[in-house]
Parts: C-alpha cells; structure tokens; sequence
C-alpha cells in the first residue's frame, strides 16, 4: 500500500504508449527501448552477440561493395540472347521457386499471356494446358541475373535492358514496363496486352536500343540520386527518375530513330507511364547487390522477393538458398470497385529496391505515397528512422532531404532484424487475385518474419 | 529583494530566446508571441483593426481570383507583335522604373547586349552612348504585362512565351531561358551571348512555337503543382518543373520540328538547363495576381520586383502606383572566386513568384536550397510556416508535401506585413555588380520595409 501513497518514479520497457499515459498523469518516468526479437530458437538467440562479433567486418566489406556500385544501363537484347541460360521453354517469374500448381492468380495470368506471346498457345486453355504439362520450365528471375516487378514474368522472346555494374562487371537483366491498368505483370493478357508487348518489343526496343547506344550509356546511380530529391523513392513512384531517364534519353531517340512519328511515339509511350523507370530502379538495386551475393560471415540480405504465394529472402553468408514463409496481403489504397477481398498476396521483385535501401527505406523521400493509405508525412520519416535500426550503414549516395540530406539506411542486416524484431519496410503494387485483371490498388506492407527466422537459424549453425 | 526569493512566474513577450535560458533555469514562463510592428507613423499604426475590418471582403475576392487563375502556355511571338505598347526603341527591364544613370551594373550589362542584338549598336561603347542618348525608352516589364527574371531585359525582337489566365481571360509575356554562365539576364553581352540569343531567336522559338500549337497549350499550373511534389519551388530551383514541361513539349517538337538534327537540338538544350521553366512559373505567377492589381479596399500585394537598385511593390488597393526603397543584397553561396562584395544587391521580377506563394514561400518544399546558404531541411519548413502569418490564406492548388500537403502562404497581407513586422522571404540567384560578368552565386533574402511602409500609409490615407 507504500507503494501508491509514495511518489511513483516508473521505468517504461517496450511500447511507448504506457509511458504517455503516465506523462498525462504527471507520473516521472525513464523509457528503456524495447522490442521483443523475432521468434526464433531461445538457444539461438544466444548466440546473437557472438554473430555480431563474427558478421561485422564481413558486413563492412558487403556494405562498402554495395555503396561502390555503379549501375549503368548500357544496352538491349532479346532475353533468349543475353540472360545467362535462358531458352525458348523457359520462363522466368518474380520471387522464390514456385510450380504452376502453387502460382497465384496473376503469376499463372502472366505466364498464360507469355504463352500466347511467344505464340506456343492460341489462347488461355491452351496456355494453361501447357503450362502444367511439363514442356514448360520455370525459375526465379533472380536465379539468372535478372529482375521483374510483379508476376515478373521474362519469356525468350522479349526484350531485356542490360545493366552493368562497372565497379564490379556484373550484368543485370530487366524488360522494359509496360505502363499501369490492364498490363502483363498484374496478370492480364487479353489481347490489348499482347498488342502492346508486341509494340514494346517492334518499335520501343530498337528505338531505344540504338538511342543507349548512341548516348554510350546511362547512369542509373545519378539519376536516383537525384530522383529521391525529387519525391521519389523509385518503387511505388519514379515520376520524378522517369522524367530524368526521358530527358537524357529523348535527344539520343530523335537523332537515332528511323523517322519522326516513330521517336515520337515512342516519347509518348514513356511520358505517359510515370512507372517507366520501376524495372530500371530494380535492375540497378540488384546489379548493386548482386555482387555481394556470397561473402562468408556476412548476415547482409541480398535478395527480397515474392511471387505472390511466397515471400522469399537470400542471405549473403548461406549464399544461394532461399527462405521463405507465406506472402503477406498488403495494407492499401484500393482502385474504385476493388477491396482488400480481391487482393493478391505480396508479389514481386520490386523488393530488391528495399534491399538496396530504396523504396520503402526511403520512403522519407516520398510522404505522397504515405498518403495513399491515410499516413503523414511524419509517418514517412518514422519508417525510414526505423530501418536505419536493422541496417549496417547509411548508403551517401541517395540522400533524403526531409532528413537533413541522410543517406538511405541501407544493408539489411539479418542479425538486427531478428534481435530488434523489426521487419522490412515495402511499398509496392497489389494484384487482383484472379489471372486476367490486373491492378487494384497500391500500398504498403512489412516482410513476414519466416524468412528472417529461418535464415538466421541457418546462419546460426555455419557461424557458431 | 521579496521578488528573488519567491519562486519566480515570468511572462516573456517577443524572443523566444529568452524564454530557453528561464526553461534551463526550470523558471516557470507564459510566452506570449510578439513582435513590433514595421516602422510605420504611430497615427497609422493606430488604424490597422479599422484597416483590417475594411480590407477583409476584399481581400477574400482577391485571393478567390488568384486560387482560380488557371494559367496555360498558348502560344509565342516576338515581343514587338504581341507586348502591348512595345515599340522597336523601348526596352523593358525588370522591378520598378529606372534610369539608365540609376541602372545597376548587370542591368547596364544586360542592356547594352540587347542594343547590340538588335542591331542598334555595334559594341559596349555604342551601346552606352546610345542608351543615354534619349533615343532609348525604358520602362518596366510590369507595365507591359510581361515579367522578366534578373535583368528582365525584353526588345522588340525577342520572342517571347505567351501565358493566358484562361479565367480571366488576362495575358502575360515572358522571354525564353538562356540557361545558366554568361548570360544577358545577368548582365553579360559578349559575343557568345548574343550568338546564344540568335540561335534562340532563330531555332529554339519556332520550334517551340510550333509545338505549343501542336500540343493545344500546357497547363502551366498542373507543371507547378507537381514539381512542388518533386523538390522544386519553382523560383531557385525549377528541375523539375523543367523535366515535367520538357516531357509534355518534347513529342509535339519531334512532330512538328523540320528535321530531327533541330529538335534534338532544341532537346538538348532544354535538358541542359534546369532553369528553363522559371520565366514560365514568373508569366504564371504574373497572370495569376494580374486581376487583382487594383482591387478597392484590398491590402493584397499583387507585385514585388527589383530592378538591381531599388526593391518596388504594387498593393492591390493602391493599383498602378509603386512604392520602392533600396534594394538588400542577399545572403549566398557565392561561385569559386567570389564573394558578398562583388554581389549586385537583389534584382529581377522573379520575386513575382513569392508574390504567388511560391518561391521563398514555398521553400519547405526544396529543402536542397536552404543548404545554399548552410541552412537545414527544419530552417526550410521554418521560413514557409512564417509566411503563412503574412498571408491571407493558403493556396491548395500548390501544396506542400512535408507539411502534409498544406496549401503554399498565398496572397500576401500589406497590413499582416506591417503588424507583425514580417518581410517576405525570398530566394533568389544573384548578379555580379558589375556589367558583362555574370552570375556569382545564389541565395535567400527578405525584402525590405521601406516600401511596405510607404505602401501601407498610403493605404491608410486611402481607407480611414
């Protein structure tokens, strides 16, 4: 009874709400910070300082090799001439390994219109037919250098850009974006949407090819820089870097195409999809990591990536395996007509601009896209804030202006993520749920925790 | 000597300053904001809650008028067609009526350069003689409904942007941006200069002229409103608005230009210039305020330009007449070489931009220019929450994304001004002093209150 009748001094653990009620009542108290770590084995949680001991100067090399990265977009080809084991049955989707019978709808709507495309089916029931026969091969985009938002899906046929990094020589693959509403990688495919790819691949891409060429290269690192200056965070928006790409590339276009209405057109399709420069932010953010794929001792994550059924991460100290755990729907803005109801789960590469310190870690850039689902501006800079808590460094870089010109939390660092029990960050696109639809919304989500827990007790036994 | 030992309750009026040393003190302080107004005569500082009570109506269909200015690039021609009452020996400059014996270096500079462009002289000294020969008119910008950044400096033959208020149905005229270096809006005349001028004159214009047909006009305020998303307060900083207007020309120009080598060329030097949309933002500040330049019983100022010698303002209430004082010079981050001693003091109309919340009222939006002059992202959101004092409401159709998109402070109070002794805040480029250099740095500035004063006693005289 002491107790109540004394004056309360009280030290506050965890949630800070507590701690603004006592302040209400007058009631002095001292926070200590406070997160409860991801669940995973007590025995292994143990273990954590003596990770942090083993990871960190691997961490420093992994983080010094993804700041000195230097993506440029250099030039274009087919898939089936310039991705590394790519062939005419293969297709390549976003996120980890899945089977047809696994796919989620938009995925199996992707790959049905890449069917169609590369003319093996005339329609929707030939393509599924064959999809599950066997004739058809599947892999992750990350498994052959390359990237695709969304379904992700890159057939032989299709046109890629290819990015060089030039610090370390790695070459990086993604298709050109198609726009927004009724496209491939939201899984539709009716034939509006292959009439477009087959304009993509006849006019955009030499177009396009012989303007890079003539410019003899893009720096993609340069214009991010400055794009996250301008309110992007180059995944849920790239307005401001598909602008830049635009201007450097438009003059190369009219000195280089076969005539005026053929460059114009061409200036048309990338003025009116302010989305344009997504596939170029994403192959840029994983020709940065992809070198730092396989360093021993080092818990950076070098992959996230769902394909719409899963969420799937890689880890640069276990190398090429994945770990996955089911994919979480996505808290967003939905199209008129459209609910949560009809939302597919998280699909994608697009996370890999995340892992590189982008998109949702430098959301600070970018308050509109807080907007979209009823958050602040202040918002925005609480989840960046918080993502320099389970990175290894700040990336100079790409600076955030709201935050006096910070460089982006960048390197996620598994062991942090786990102890902290703090998760990524995304913002990204949502698919309608059933094939042939498309998009209906867009918003924000944090990565489950499966993949972190068993990547860590994976890491665990290699390390200690 | 009770007062020292009796615990201490203060109020503080005015600087918050001394309020902090009482807080680290633990003294109990009410705070209570203040500031002494502008120097104004006692009998009239008297007057301002019977000022306020008059001007309230009006000022409220001023800013209606202003919030509903829909601005949009129709159409080009040379000065001497369209300006109303140019004239092949009249020379329009920027800020209030000036002298040639009273012009400032860079104005002299810019002059000079335009005599030699129109072939009325055949170098400096010609020029010279010639511009205090008489011969020559002078008038300002603002009296011919045009606006001209710096210098400001329009002749006959120059062509110029043609900006329509589709609301009111008012025009307004403003030259093509040369870019940035030797310049003539900063006073230079050399040969590259007037060569630049030509090429403008004789490839740039009608090929931008054709595409503006071409494209049905632009719609200058949706530019605005999304480069304020995108890092620019369209006054010091205008990459984005650059890149937003280049994107909607540049199709319409490969359409329309003769061949491809001159629009790439027209491209080309666009995407060089991150400045090219500041004399567009300035004709649409200008055609936004320009229906409210005479407004009975109106406090709203409707002008502030300066001329490189004196700062002058127009108030709606007192229409055509100006009310000047000596111009400040800026604080800025000077160029390599040089320094506040060789700065012009404050030049151009492009203070029309503030005028219209934009510019320094806007400046949360581009943090990147507080950094100029050493300054932080906060110190930003600081000098655009200040103007909202001074305003008379705040303009949602230019928001601000770090203030949860707030409409920008627009339409700025005489009376406001002079009661809370708040001068706008400004950014600007700034001039070396004297003629044929160029620019030497850029900066931040607050106008000065002389010609507030005068304008709010005469005002006074008008209303009471």
């Amino acid at each position: 009874m002491k107790l109540f009748s004394e004056e309360l001094k009280v030290i506050n653990i965890g949630l800070e709400s507590f701690r603004e009620t006592l302040k209400k009542n007058d009631v002095k108290s001292a926070h200590v910070k406070f997160r409860p770590p991801l669940h995973v084995k007590p025995q292994f949680l143990l273990k954590i300082r003596e990770m942090v001991s083993k990871t960190e100067k691997a961490n420093k090399k992994a983080l010094d090799i993804i700041m000195k990265a230097r993506p440029v977009l250099t030039d274009m080809d087919k898939a089936i001439n310039v991705i590394p084991g790519m062939k005419k049955n293969l297709i390549l989707h976003a996120g980890p390994p899945v089977v047809w019978d696994k796919m989620c709808g938009p995925m199996r709507g992707a790959v049905i219109g890449a069917l169609i495309l590369e003319g093996f089916a005339r329609n929707e029931k030939e393509a599924s037919g064959l999809a599950c026969s066997g004739k058809i091969e599947f892999a992750p985009c990350h498994e052959h250098n390359a990237v695709g938002p969304m379904a992700g899906i890159i057939s032989a046929s299709m046109p890629v850009f290819i990015v060089k990094n030039e610090t370390s020589g790695n070459f990086v693959y993604a298709t050109q974006n198609e726009g927004l509403g009724k496209v491939l990688r939201y899984g539709a495919f009716s034939g509006e949407v292959i009439e477009r790819l087959k304009w993509m691949e006849n006019v955009l891409y030499p177009v396009l090819r012989k303007a890079i060429e003539f410019s003899g290269g893009i720096d993609l690192k340069s214009i991010i820089a400055q794009a996250l200056h301008m309110g992007d965070e180059v995944h849920n928006r790239n307005r401001a870097a598909t602008s830049l790409f635009y201007r450097a590339v438009a003059p190369a276009i009219v000195r280089t195409a076969q005539d005026s209405g053929t460059a114009a057109s061409v200036l048309e399709f990338i003025n009116k999809n302010d989305h344009f420069f997504l596939n170029l932010s994403m192959a840029l953010s994983k020709a940065s990591l992809e070198p730092v794929g396989n360093i021993k001792n080092s818990s950076i994550v070098t992959v996230m990536a769902r394909n719409g059924t899963e969420f799937g991460i890689k880890v640069s100290g276990t190398g090429s395996k994945w770990f996955t755990g089911p994919a979480p729907v996505p808290d967003a803005l939905f199209f008129a007509g459209f609910s949560k109801e009809d939302a597919n789960p998280d699909i994608g590469d697009s996370a890999i601009t995340e892992t590189n310190g982008l998109g949702g870690f430098a959301i600070a850039s970018s308050p509109a896209i807080v907007q979209f689902v009823g958050g602040k501006a202040s918002d925005a800079l609480e989840y960046t804030l918080k993502m320099y808590e389970i990175t290894a460094g700040e990336n100079n870089a790409y600076q955030i202006p709201s935050l006096d010109f910070r460089g982006v939390p960048a390197g996620i660092d598994l062991i942090k993520v786990v102890e902290k029990g703090i998760l990524p960050f995304i913002d990204t696109g949502v698919a309608h749920k059933k094939p042939g639809i498309g998009q209906v919304g867009a918003g924000v989500v944090s990565a489950p925790s499966e993949p972190f827990v068993k990547a860590f007790e994976s890491l665990v036994k290699i390390l200690c």
